[in-house]
């Protein structure tokens, strides 16, 4: 029931807040892209986890978590990212936005308070 | 396209990042507890503006954004939010992750480059 949270993770840690709408263009190609990026991205230095979710009206919010700045940019600037990003912004995305946060404190539940 | 997205926020400002797993019990009641709270939100002091979406397999991210710490926990102590927060830990979700972060920088696209 766990298995799509980033669990146990300790503050200070970075966020990268991506909510998104898709364009419903190319929908093979995409889906396909993001599993090959989810699995990239398990093997960048400082990466801590991933939370995803996408309704039936094709909004989307995908969180990233990375112990530093520096990794976030190794990320940002990987060569198989850098395509992505710019198939999201000709094809993939109707709208986004894109936060940087750091995570101060967090807290866990029902079970785990 | 974009009314579902909070916009023009200008960093730095909080998020209270919201992932969840919903037990699929007592909807009714959770749906229509949902949207009293996101319109209670909005009234508050410091309140920035709230993206929200979940999947067929009830895995859902809300994300709300803050002006202040200070306005997150007057929104916390909010008695009618406390009462769901009650429902939240008893009844509506499997689990759940609460991280309280810090925007440090932001952007849109595709067309807000």
């Amino acid at each position: 029931m766990t298995e799509r949270f980033a669990l146990n993770l300790t503050p200070p840690y970075y966020a990268v807040i991506f909510p998104n709408q898709r364009s419903g263009k190319d929908e093979a190609h995409y889906a396909a892209a993001g599993e090959l990026l989810a699995e990239l991205a398990q093997d960048m230095p400082g990466y801590l986890g991933l939370e995803s979710t996408r309704d039936e009206a094709g909004f989307g919010i995908t969180i990233s978590y990375w112990e530093t700045e520096e990794a976030i940019k190794n990320w940002k600037a990987h060569a198989d990212h850098l395509a992505a990003q710019e198939k999201g912004k000709s094809d993939w995305y109707a709208h986004y936005e894109l936060r940087v946060a750091k995570v101060e404190r967090a807290y866990s539940g029902p079970q785990g308070r």
